[in-house]
């Protein structure tokens, strides 16, 4: 009998500690809404996404290349000094195709330079879900779900997802942690909704966001497989497989 | 109109500084099985519980106290120097009435210390769950829901209690945090099992119980109001209400 990999989930960044990314496929979620965004703008054709943590990083990288495009918001506006916000719809084809892009964001950056040791870094988003399943199905690896949460606070999109992702991997894995089985069943009991949003809309994110007008880009963050890319990190940017 | 106070959930010992417990009812979740035997010792007449994290430190304290009862296990056995473990069903009234018990917990131990500041620490379980949800509508403080966990690591029996109890105090408390969210959810995805044990039997507490033949005492532990009492941390040791 051929031992089946092991699937994890760490709800928090503060929980990481926890966690040997040794020889492991790490998965960075952060859906609302850094990991979609990204997804959006490499399947649009981005050349590449660079994660940055703080606005003087993303105007200095411009400063060296003037070409790439920076982005980055605080609270809900585009950052002083950058040029466009984190919504999905500011990346379309036409905008973004070719261009690298330099992209400030807080909790998703940060976890993906906790986790150096990963065999990869993949970015994961209900946009490219099946896509991310078939790549980690394939290569067979340990896989640690890695919810960037808020201020390391736990939060129900990231684990949503979580769960989603566990559960199209159920077959082939083995749910090693009780994180897991959670956000598994935070997803079977979301399927009773009729979206994924409506099962969000008491959420703090979604209270947050919809206060900044973003449902339109909420709904995007929560549709599956429109953008069915497999964005990874190459220790200095975010690329497609 | 009055506002309602909050009900926050933190899912692991390693999240706590990210709340603030000032003015808090901070209840203390250990339900595989620490919280679940003390309350079962108090319920059945015990004078008090004294929780220590170490076996040295119950050892010391039976050296100046002869006539208190130490108990604490070690992977799953009595721990050498103690007399007794951590099962419930060890602490009939036959036995335990009117007797101080000094408990050895890892878990659960630690987060009482963690919480110092709070308004006032209780003891949950499953077994006083609504003589709990009762004081705590009554007193209308804030409240949190501690889950002990295992080794830091975020739990689904705890998890499950924390939703359970947030489920009860819906309508009088406002839900602030999103792992009360998830924690309701996952509670009310386990309603759709005959038993709440039932729903837990993937999860790693239970694997690693039922492997030292414990499955009665999970039965016990996830039984609802058999030990309708209130039991809270004096700042020495655990008493009823």
């Amino acid at each position: 009998m051929i031992k089946k990999p092991i699937i994890e989930t760490c709800l928090s960044p503060a929980l990481l500690h926890l966690f040997d990314v040794k020889d492991t496929n790490v998965i960075i979620i952060d859906i609302f809404r850094a990991t979609s965004t990204i997804t959006t703008a490499l399947y649009n054709g981005a050349k590449a996404v660079i994660p940055v943590a703080e606005v003087s990083a993303c105007i200095a990288l411009k400063d060296e290349n003037p070409t790439y495009i920076t982005a980055g918001e605080r609270d809900g506006k585009v950052a002083p000094g950058l040029e466009f916000g984190n919504s999905p719809f500011e990346y379309s084809a036409d905008f973004i195709k070719d261009k690298t892009l330099a992209l400030t964001t807080t909790n998703g950056t940060k976890l993906l330079h906790m986790v150096q040791d990963a065999h990869e870094i993949l970015i994961g988003s209900f946009l490219n879900i099946q896509a991310l399943v078939d790549y980690l199905k394939k290569d067979g690896k340990k896989v640690l779900l890695a919810c960037a949460g808020w201020k390391d606070r736990v939060n129900m999109e990231d684990t949503l997802f979580a769960g989603a992702v566990a559960d199209l991997l159920k077959d082939d894995f083995t749910i090693e942690c009780d994180s897991t089985r959670l956000a598994q069943n935070l997803y079977l009991k979301s399927t009773e909704c009729a979206t994924t949003l409506e099962f969000l809309v008491d959420s703090n994110h979604y209270k947050r966001l919809s206060g900044f007008g973003l449902q339109q880009d909420m709904l995007h963050c929560t549709t599956f497989n429109l953008c069915p890319v497999v964005p990874y990190y190459n220790g200095k940017e975010i690329v497609r497989k």
